[in-house]
């Protein structure tokens, strides 16, 4: 599920990249962006089925959207790994927050 | 994708189970309603993201969505082989409806 461009975990470069003020979410606005297009698309599907679209045609763009939701959800864990994890770990609570981490990746990750 | 409750496709029960009509789709209205449920889920999400709830959390959300998405067009597929490939075969354009539906399965099914 995460692609080859997904960097690896580098508290570092998280710090220098929130310019100094941790737990910022580099992508919020843009996942906030997607989310809304992504609203906007399956409503646009739900309109196709009730317009009697070709089932071939409606299941593509349902395939869109799961994909979509896919791009959206690695943007948080990328904003989570760079920010409430490396904060987590400044606040001794790293291990918690992995497990956090960990079951709910359960979900996402099919 | 496809679970085990999934029906053969069955040419003789889709005529039955459509009573004598073809081309029906029995989920028509469940797949609509899934899809608003599916809609107000991806509102509540971005609601989420703006009220800076825990990234966890909010995985697990749309990991939830994708998997509503992945049901939704389950029974799109179910109704699609139970009619509109039925109809086709009776017409006799059973290879390019094969085609058409093969096509969207690549970019549903990943």
């Amino acid at each position: 599920m995460i692609d080859e461009n997904f960097d690896e975990f580098n508290p570092e470069l998280a710090e220098k990249g929130a310019g100094g003020e941790l737990h910022q979410h580099e992508h919020r606005q843009s996942v906030i962006n997607r989310l809304a297009r992504i609203e906007g698309h399956v409503r646009a599907i739900k309109r196709m089925v009730e317009e009697d679209t070709p089932c071939p045609d409606v299941l593509v763009q349902i395939g869109a959207v799961r994909s979509a939701l896919s791009s959206a959800g690695r943007l948080i864990l990328e904003d989570h790994l760079q920010s409430c994890m490396v904060e987590a770990a400044k606040e001794g609570d790293y291990h918690q927050a992995l497990r956090d981490l960990k079951n709910s990746l359960d979900k996402f990750i099919d």
